[in-house]
């Protein structure tokens, strides 16, 4: 099939039908009017506005979400303003007949979901362009920037590349993903003018790739000086300081490169599609087989916000791979998972689960004055020392080779960066290789599986 | 105890008694007589003469051997020499009561053992100077020129730093040893007057070291830029052209250095002493528990040339060695054995005896062209592909994942740089780790325990 007819069968996948639509539009109403009645005497409140996907009609099937804006005046102090919109949100959360979840990004917000569509109750400051003082200032000029950007057309090539890049694995700005944005996807279809365009232009980029839809620079090189380690970078049409592309991973964005690539030599509606397959334990098990697998696994005591737990897992992730390096472990690859309520997980494959008995120690040439103390501080201590090229070497004796083992005692000797928010779940959690004991603690629920299994097969979704 | 002590004690050691070199005297005479009688009228022989340690004087005890050298026409072809060589050295050697050996060095001589005196019968060219056809021609220019510049005391010196050598495991030009000759002891020993003088020079010895005791050339630069790669170079009096030490191993080097240095520092007996402490395969198997060794052992059908299949092993051994770092096993330390008859060993210490069962492949960067020729190829065949900092990873399954087995599949399949005289051998070689095997192979005398408890100690005998 060619490439033109995937899209248009993808849209069936990605767009709302009709009476969706209409579901979502009155859910989304009432959330706003309910908002705007309770908001209309708080103090400091000067708007309320809806924006997000919702906004703009660039909201994909199964991803019904509103985002309700509280617009308050710039003299309101931070504490007041977050005081409030955790009042507010959850006010109106239950009003809709909600269950209100308090969460962070790096200012909290009230999330509730209402009939199936998730509503978010932000809070932002009323300002002109770059007069910012919060990180969600920025939105209402993104929305009406979008909205007057896109034509009538484009909203559904916004929903084809949404949808692309669901079904591949790098969608969502989030910590957890470190994909891209819904605002940066409109961003790409505004530059490319639809979906297909979008992904021929992307199969043939080389990073870094700049994208300055207003044409704020001179030169390439004056934003890539500016905006140096960013593989992609995508200047902010309402702020030139800013790269919308920012949380996009290297990786991340060689994966979408690379759908790209693959979708356009053989079009098919997998890459829509991100299919697990029902993982069964018993085949996760199989897939482990002849591999060393090492995993942490405890429970919070209680929930933590879904920005802040993932932020914390992907930290003492780094920190422990680097701890097992250090022990002389080759980490080949790594994933944190956390079912978002109080399960965490981290998975390392490593290249052994044991270090050799005896390791090869270099010494000093035995001219130089320091040979002698070697020789003292070694000999009857290992194995040798042998004198090879004009160096002393000794065979040193590994008292501890499990990487298990020494991995706790790096840990419980707090020589290992982990977050310091999880230090004590650390030192208590579950360090082993025998995936059967982790579903014995954990459970073997699909949420679990599907991430485990994953990890094993070690593919991005659309391979 | 003062070095100048040991030293004296250690004459003791080195040096024949009386009644020692009595006997000694009367076989090498006898010898002498019965040679010059032989060859009395064998065509092409002009000379028969006394050479090496015996002529100089320079024997030590235990070491009891005369080099009887045979000198011929410069007209007499190769091919007559040798012959002669084989048949007067045979006949010679029968008629003292000897059981001839043919030998090879890169020429052929007869050795023989009367009443313990080893006898080598060896043939040579009467040549000027400079105008050698052969190897051996050289001798008797060195034996005049250590007897014309060695003082009456300093023979004693020449035996203390032989001894000191032998106990200290350096002394041998020969392909098993690559250590120092006796004639580069007796060079060392006129250069720097004395044993414990040249011990005193050599621990602060830092390689390249030259010694040019004629004077032959301008600047050490000279030298240095003629014999490079050579750690010891020793001028030969009788030929500027040649490296006296070419032999020397860098490795043989240091540990003279190292010896000298330890011997000055806490001087002892024990340098002068090589003590092996009587081997059982009982300790053996101890000090290889939890170590990663490999071997290949085999019998020849009939016995070799000593420096024949020392040669043949080494070169073998650097074959194997190289084969296993292909393979991605890391050799620590390696080893040759013979016991110069027909068994043939070869020991390798490993940092692991078997690879994990995946490997970490590097693929190329996805944005380059083959990228997808990559893929075509992993895809379905390991773990993965994934992609990190923008290129291919996948895990490769390694089917054949011992040591043991992928040696002997390299061998059989005629991947490894073996000697070629070998070849047969190392086609029906055991090439196991478990040295309990071996033992019941080769057996357990003490000359082959003896070298297993050496390599696995894994430290120059002084240490």
């Amino acid at each position: 099939m060619r490439v033109e007819e995937i899209a248009e069968k993808a849209l069936r996948i990605v767009k709302p039908n009709k009476l969706e639509e209409k579901r979502f539009g009155r859910i989304v109403d009432e959330a706003l009017k309910a908002a705007r009645e309770l908001a209309e005497n708080a103090p400091g409140v000067v708007d309320v506005t809806l924006e997000g996907s919702a906004a703009k009609n660039t909201w994909v099937r199964g991803r019904a979400e509103a985002d309700i804006f509280i617009h308050f005046d710039p003299e309101t102090s931070r504490e007041e303003l977050e005081k409030r919109i955790v009042e507010l949100g959850t006010e109106l959360i239950e009003e809709l007949g909600g269950e209100p979840m308090l969460m962070y990004a790096d200012h909290p917000y009230v999330e509730g979901i209402i009939d199936g569509v998730t509503i978010d109750v932000v809070a932002c400051y009323r300002v002109e362009p770059r007069k910012w003082i919060g990180a969600t200032d920025r939105t209402p000029y993104h929305t009406r920037y979008v909205i007057e950007k896109l034509g009538p057309g484009q909203v559904d090539e916004v929903r084809l590349l949404k949808g692309f890049m669901i079904g591949c694995g790098v969608y969502g700005a989030e910590i957890k993903v470190r994909g891209f944005s819904g605002y940066l996807t409109e961003l790409l279809t505004i530059r490319y003018g639809s979906f297909l365009d979008t992904i021929r232009a992307a199969a043939s980029w080389k990073p870094p790739i700049v994208i300055d839809l207003e044409g704020y620079y001179e030169s390439v090189e004056d934003v890539l000086e500016l905006f140096r380690d960013s593989p992609l970078i995508v200047i902010d049409p309402v702020d030139r300081s800013r790269n919308v592309a920012a949380a996009v991973s290297h990786r991340r964005l060689s994966e979408f490169i690379l759908a790209s690539k693959l979708f356009l030599k053989r079009p098919s509606l997998r890459f829509f599609r991100r299919v697990p397959g029902r993982p069964r334990a018993s085949n996760i098990l199989k897939l482990a087989k002849n591999r060393n697998i090492l995993y942490v696994y405890f429970r919070l005591r209680e929930r933590k916000p879904r920005d802040v737990i993932w932020g914390e897992l992907k930290r003492s992730e780094e920190g422990i791979a680097k701890a097992l390096e250090r022990l002389r472990f080759k980490v080949y690859r790594r994933e944190a998972w956390t079912d978002e309520d109080k399960r965490c997980l981290l998975v390392f494959e490593l290249d052994k689960l044991n270090l050799p008995s005896y390791m090869l120690h270099q010494g000093p040439p035995i001219h130089l004055r320091n040979a002698e103390d070697f020789l003292e501080k070694w000999i009857g201590r290992g194995i040798g020392p042998w004198v090879d090229d004009g160096r002393f070497y000794v065979l040193r004796k590994i008292g501890e080779t499990s990487a298990i083992k020494l991995l706790a005692k790096e840990i419980h000797g707090g020589r290992v960066s982990i977050s310091r928010d999880l230090a004590s779940y650390f030192g208590k959690a579950l360090i082993d290789s025998d995936l059967r004991r982790l579903f014995k603690r954990a459970g073997r629920d699909v949420k679990l599986l599907e991430f485990l299994q994953e990890f094993l097969k070690a593919k991005p979704p659309f391979l």
